[in-house]
């Protein structure tokens, strides 16, 4: 059985981007009814707080929506710094955490520069380095048996003399946090290195999209490290994808640098206050952390039973191995003509042979793990 | 007197980019109350068309707000192919068009290139250039006698070789769409001089933000100049500046350069489903163009009886010159005393004697008018 891609390539991209299909699309291609697309690729959250549909029925927001959203964003701003225990001035709002990862590239990335990606990690930031015609060093991240954790001596290497470093704790696609102290260690590296060798360190951008899952943050590390760019989201445990919102946080002189990149009001003047109030109440987050954490626990057993045992994650998606690329291509083509979507990897990735599903509300879980049940029955041993 | 800065100047812009004051500073500054500052320096509108705010209450949504916005804008680029009368596949989606500047300049724009501006005009188009560490190579325009007019032939001649011409029809900030033919001349001069050089023509950038206003486009010359961007927006004449949805239209091997540099998802999905149904909606924007241009009308009017006598403009928005920069700061003073805020132009602009005002509600606007023929009372010649 050949795989079939379930993203859309676009063939231009300089960078090998791939879009989502969108549910139309898994709809019109396996002839399944639109409200019966359940989608475990993109590590969203099956509802928004009710608080977001409160501030929404209000239709009141802080400057009408015929209104450019303010300039600073102030409250936003404030709610965020209050919220990540962080001071104001070291917040920088953007379009969800990928437009604050533009930035940082445009801000710090050259053309002709370099910046280290330890892999497999989130595709963008190979989109971003390479749009901004600067080279990638990929770094391989240690197996399954390692957690997948950053080959700390190897990356300090690489990195020696690089512009920028991407990192992402915990990892996307692969679920955990890097081991307590590593990036600490590897940030005192970085540093002992450009001492010695009389240059600059390189910028460190960690992109902590699923830290509340995990319930840890190295923001603190930013004070021993002052190009250590820190990037939070709405989209993941605040369940508000739909808003893009998200923030930089870096001490002043690191901000400073990238602020004349950030647009005039690039976030919506809906999301600005949704997100503000969102941020400011704190009952919503350990609600949301627990639900997943638990949800999580019974979709991983779930899924077991059928044999599709998940690698440890403490974010709210799965990283399943299924033995092979064509065995993961069968698997994923047979979810698909459920309705189910997961995420795939092209052959050429080194997850090729796994597909990450998201933990999403009891209803669809359920409809996953019955569908495990089947699809294995279905498969057999075929491609195993 | 001394000119007080009406923008809040970032220190570390690259391009001397400035931002508005938000409504808070103006009041904090000026000890206005907050609900009695009025916005003229943003040609943003003073309501949402009700549609606008009757898809907000119904609180659904292509997709819902925990999940990201279709990744392909399907029935957003289609609803806004129908209301500009092109293919859908000669529509790309931004987070209003300062996002699709941004995408033109990162597609188009090598590090070290060239674009060209005829000045004055929209800020932005330097701080694009100048971020992709390319130069800027103004053009000034024909004065006020000549309508602020692109110097059509010395236009023509510095763009010779350059990567990009930035054009903006009607012109921001100065009010009027270009003579009838002249865009196309000087498109068909850019063809002529490539050919003979045998070079490829520049890509040039037609941001048409305030086109509906003008009741033209020149959407119809991407036919003969397939390098041809032209950039719209749900900003200005559609009165939804606060939900970020811009366009380029542009032939399909134009926009498939820039298809990549896309972000996956940057407009928020409450603002997808609002622009859409606004988009579909043929009622909207005749009326609210009709608002406009009476209401225009009015203002100059008022305006021109305390001898505040403004440029014509096709646009939302006058300007109206001052005799000396010392004079416009004054003026922008008394306004800014009452809480009207005027677009100001730094003492190095060429328009720093001028002043830009949105037409606004009929109540802003009466504020205005009052407040003119009291400011001019109060001024009485000094700094003419």
């Amino acid at each position: 059985m050949s795989p079939t891609p379930v993203s859309m390539s676009d063939p231009t991209a300089p960078a090998g981007y791939t879009w989502e299909a969108t549910s139309e699309q898994v709809a019109a291609r396996y002839g399944v009814p639109i409200e019966q697309v359940a989608r475990f690729d993109l590590n969203t959250s099956p509802a928004p707080p009710q608080l977001a549909l409160e501030v929404l029925a209000t239709g009141r927001f802080e400057t009408g929506m015929s209104e450019y959203p303010p300039a600073d964003y102030r409250r936003l701003t404030e709610a965020a710094a209050a919220r990540y225990g962080v001071p104001a001035d070291e917040i920088l709002v953007g379009a969800g955490a990928d437009e604050v990862l533009d930035i940082v590239a445009k801000a710090y990335l050259p053309a002709g520069g370099t910046a280290v990606i330890p892999t497999p990690s989130y595709a963008m930031y190979r989109v971003l380095t390479e749009q901004r015609r600067a080279r990638v060093r990929p770094v391989p991240r240690l197996g399954p048996s390692g957690g997948y954790a950053i080959d700390l001596g190897l990356t300090r290497t690489i990195a020696r003399g690089a512009d920028l470093l991407w990192l992402c704790s915990p990892n996307n696609p692969t679920g955990l946090a890097e081991p307590e102290g590593a990036i600490a260690e590897l940030l005192d590296g970085l540093l002992a290195d450009a001492g010695r060798d009389g240059r600059v360190p390189p910028v460190v951008a960690l992109d902590e999209a699923y830290a509340e899952f995990a319930g840890t943050t190295l923001l603190p590390l930013r004070a021993g490290y002052p190009d250590l760019i820190v990037i939070r989201t709405m989209s993941k445990a605040y369940a508000l994808a739909g808003l893009r919102v998200g923030f930089a946080v870096a001490a002043r002189q690191t901000l400073a640098v990238m602020e004349p990149y950030r647009p005039p009001g690039s976030v919506s003047t809906v999301s600005v206050s949704i997100a503000t109030e969102v941020l400011r109440d704190a009952t919503i987050l350990p609600i949301a952390i627990e639900r997943v954490a638990a949800e999580r626990a019974r979709l991983e057993t779930g899924l077991g039973a059928a044999g599709w045992v998940a690698h440890p994650s403490v974010t709210n998606f799965l990283l399943v191995p299924y033995g092979s690329p064509e065995r993961a291509a069968a698997v994923a083509e047979a979810m698909l003509r459920r309705g189910l979507v997961p995420r795939t990897f092209p052959a050429s990735h080194p997850l090729a042979d796994h597909l990450r599903l998201t933990v999403r509300s009891t209803d669809e879980d359920d409809r996953l793990i019955a569908a495990a049940a089947e699809i294995e029955a279905e498969l057999g041993e075929a491609g195993r």
